[in-house]
């Protein structure tokens, strides 16, 4: 019997991809350029070539494959939905039946922020625990929830959009038509744009000295190790960057008292200084009962959550996801 | 085999009981004031005498009885938490085990707003579907969330606290202790000091005139009959609480992706006037994903949805809620 599995993290820019055992020990990986420009179908092309190398590489045969994908997927069919990072000819592809068809073993798709939920749950922190909330801090903000051991996915295989509640009603413009998302304030290149208005102020002299004046270099990182270096300012911008994050946590612990919240995702890479003020304000804007219980930590899988959740949505997807139970394979 | 189940909603004022059938019919009902300063024992004691009152009248034993609780309760012992409206002495009362010993058959205890919502799950809007996000609109707001069939609890028995979203992150201090909570700006009194400051600034010449200048007939009611009767600015005021709503509503819809919300509570009774603001406040504010097929309706059941949500929790109870499946008896 294989214990092998497969994964594909599919992002706008890159296609990782691995085999792992079903403890998540990982036997090989790669990593290629996206190139969306060529089109839906020569991305296909590389994800199985990819795939073919893998196997061919470690002589393992998975017995799935789980794939991460950018945007909204229907998990029944295996067809992308809609991909916002990518060009428009990805709607309604069959890359899960055209996959299949090509390698020869069940092929699973899931929207990249629910895989990595996913993955958190079955090998990070969610691992001895029924109900998780994952937040994934990067370019966009996503999410996850997990409630009695189910990934929630709603009628369109959509919900799970923790990046896109209303936390500031008269805030910035989002991507998404809304303002005052989440992601508005507490992504990476709203951290970035803070990171270069303090820098350009005057008031970061740290990260100005930590980038040599080139803004491209203003990350998460940068702003992090800043913060960290003395930059009070740019301290101040993490922590309100926090209790951004602290007040869409305690709006859904109030409606849903989970007993975990996982942030994730490279702005979560900041760790203390952004933990901090997010469970400070968490618990001070939960008043209806106590939330002693309620953990607040960084994933234990760092930036492999996504790579790892499509290695636990090939294991072990239909115990989260129970439209997957029946299915055998799409065609 | 008996079909007929008892139901008690117990609140701060008034105590309201019911026998009805499995259907929702009701059989007998009778309504008493709390009297809560006499303390947990003579309150019990009431519910049990008019409990053994109805049964008597209606010449019907019960199967179950469901109780509604203003408050934070332990569903598996059928013990209180924590009841805001009530005296302190209400902490850990064995209501549930009480009233089984004294009435013979068994007792089921659940919050108010959770009530609700099986009320609504059961015997209104949300009969025919497995999702329901309800928000009771009255002097506080509470909610109740059914996903796939269970309503979501959480370890305290705590969860769908919907009136505490923060939906304003500068906003009006809350009695729980956070602030710009969606109950600041949603509940019957919020709506009711609206009206007075419009009223008393002259700007409400109807509502003026409906109450007589008397600023304690400011009600919900009055405020929207003013409203429907040309006060241009009392209208204004309805839909800025619409929109509040609203907000609440898209964060819920964009973590959950429900099917159906309902508003019940006296202040849903506001109909058509609230309940737009918050179906275009929530499809505008929802930017991922398409909302066409997410309903916001009035409670079907008005202002019996807590009576007959008890009734809902004797009879289908442990459909709903996994913990109330091995209960036989408390004791």
């Amino acid at each position: 019997m294989s214990e092998v599995y497969a994964s594909i993290d599919l992002g706008g820019t890159n296609i990782h991809a691995a085999l792992a055992r079903a403890d998540g020990s990982i036997l090989a990986e790669k990593k290629e350029p996206t190139r969306s420009h060529e089109g839906p179908q020569a991305v296909i092309a590389r994800m199985i070539q990819m795939m073919r190398e893998l196997v061919e590489q470690s002589r393992h045969a998975p017995a799935a494959l789980g794939i991460g994908v950018p945007g909204l997927v229907d998990v029944a069919t295996g067809k992308t939905r809609f991909l916002p990072n990518l060009p428009t000819q990805w709607r309604n592809v069959s890359v899960g039946e055209q996959m299949e068809t090509a390698l020869g073993f069940p092929v699973r798709l899931l929207n990249d922020a629910r895989t990595a939920t996913l993955g958190e749950m079955v090998f990070g922190h969610g691992k001895a625990v029924s109900d998780l909330v994952f937040f994934t801090l990067g370019t966009g903000v996503g999410g996850g929830v997990v409630l009695d051991g189910r990934l929630r996915l709603g009628p369109l295989n959509a919900a799970g959009e923790l990046g896109h509640q209303t936390v500031d009603p008269h805030g910035l413009p989002c991507s998404c038509g809304n303002q005052g998302c989440l992601e508005t304030v507490a992504s990476g290149p709203a951290l970035a744009a803070e990171g270069v208005r303090l820098l350009l102020s005057g008031n970061a002299p740290r990260l100005h000295e930590l980038c040599g004046g080139d803004l491209s270099r203003v990350t998460a990182a940068t702003v992090g190790q800043a913060a960290r270096e003395g930059d009070a300012m740019v301290r101040r911008a993490i922590e309100r960057m926090g209790t951004w994050i602290g007040i869409a946590a305690a709006n859904i612990v109030s409606a849903l008292h989970p007993g975990l919240i996982v942030l994730g995702g490279g702005v979560a890479q900041l760790g203390e200084l952004l933990i901090e003020p997010v469970k400070r304000t968490m618990h001070e804007r939960v008043g209806m009962f106590p939330t002693d219980d309620v953990q607040v930590l960084t994933s234990q899988l760092g930036d492999r959550a996504g790579l790892l959740g499509g290695i636990a949505l090939a294991a072990r997807g239909a115990e989260f996801i129970p439209q997957l139970q029946p299915l055998k394979s799409y065609s």
